[in-house]
């Protein structure tokens, strides 16, 4: 299995406190230790950091824990494989372009015979893993459904809830998706969420020595949600999410939840 | 105007010399202060590091610069802003999925009229430079061209070059594009490069003081090309490449040429 990340802020933040904690689940405080990966959108651009190593060990996980990029939609993930060798093409998240953006896709679970119940066509899988082919099925889908143009957040979302739905039906679907501006986040069975915002307190990591005052890091406005596959601090309330159910955000806000 | 830089080799190779020379010319040695990008394939699968930053100070530069990723396939761009902000969304190389692969895209020059002269329909910019445009232009004219599946080596590539031509009509168009097995130089007016194999000497970097014993690093049945804008050592003959002429390089070596 593997372990996601994600963040949806209002204003650009950085996620060095909560990569701090997960990156210590690769390899030191937990299993994952085959490889890693984070997607920062800045604006419409994004740029990841991908390395096979284990991320306790990474020189580049290093890096991002100690450079605070600003971002408004993040995605990570750490792995332990099932599906696919352990190699760079098969390093989550991964990034495609569609409808002018650039969509960011991690995936933490396992599909059975996912090649002959996901059918791809016009978007073909570069690695040999589960998860690759299924974000490959699922853009292949939005291609036949909507065609050239982005349908609004609502149509789309709705639709690929219901495409999460038929996938999660071959084994353990845990999806985070995002085209900077929504991240989308599909509980097969392991997901939680917490959202930050005025008044901020203290909070504390469950993987590292690591504590964090919001307060003295935030204006009142800010508005930060934080989704992971467990809870990463040990002394606030996090949200579980049930089985099936799914929620979008936008500027660190639930918008629809299904 | 920018600066590119490719390496294709035989065996796993880093780029860390040669990437010394050039992040120099990002703020410092050069006017090329907006913005870099390099991606580096290891196998099927690639990664890129970018910054909108000045790479002459940019903290990820410096990683690449000490942290010697080895691959056979590298494509580097610093970028002079012309066609579209300063932002990371603009910042090459690009990388975009066909045929199950990653195609890796980075280019020097400007183009007058891009829009009205390259529409595109499939592969939908997600920046604002002539560049990214002039590659969805590209991606979509080999879609329709050939279909779902890859074709040879040679026709792709004789294709492409026709296309660069074309391409070429409105402005400068130096290229460099990789799947990761191949590497393509279109040359429209500035393109250099270089094949070290043994036996191997000293090359000394035009600006850093930096040299090397490429016999202390190699074996004797290592082959490596290095291409860029401009020579980046100044005691090596590099070959200046003519206009509209190109090159593929397969595994350092040139295998097709026009």
């Amino acid at each position: 299995m593997c372990e996601l990340l994600a963040m949806s802020a209002n204003v650009p933040t950085d996620i060095c406190f909560s990569f701090t904690g997960l990156m210590q689940r690769g390899g030191n405080t937990g299993p994952h230790k085959d490889g890693w990966g984070i997607t920062f959108y800045e604006g419409k651009g994004c740029r990841s950091f991908k390395d096979p190593q284990p991320s306790a060990e990474s020189k580049i996980a290093k890096l991002v824990t100690e450079y605070p990029i600003k971002s408004e939609s993040v995605i990570c993930h750490i792995r332990q494989a099932n599906s696919g060798a352990v190699c760079l093409e098969n390093t989550h998240p991964f990034v495609r372009q569609m409808w002018g953006k650039n969509w960011t896709y991690a995936h933490n679970g396992q599909l059975k015979d996912f090649k002959a119940h996901l059918p791809v066509k016009a978007h073909v899988p570069v690695g040999s893993t589960d998860s690759e082919h299924a974000f490959c099925w699922l853009l292949d889908r939005l291609h036949y459904q909507f065609g050239e143009h982005q349908p609004s957040a609502q149509d789309l979302f709705q639709y690929i809830a219901r495409k999460a739905d038929e996938i999660n039906q071959l084994g353990v679907f845990n999806l985070i998706l995002s085209d900077g501006d929504y991240l989308f986040a599909y509980c097969s069975n392991n997901l939680h969420w917490i959202t930050r915002k005025a008044p901020f307190g203290e909070a504390k990591l469950i993987d590292a020595e690591v504590e964090v005052d919001f307060q003295q890091e935030t204006t009142d406005n800010d508005i930060v949600t934080v989704i992971a596959t467990q809870p990463l601090t040990n002394n606030e309330d996090w949200h579980k999410m049930t089985a099936k159910s799914w929620h979008l955000f936008k500027q660190g806000m639930s918008v629809l939840a299904g």
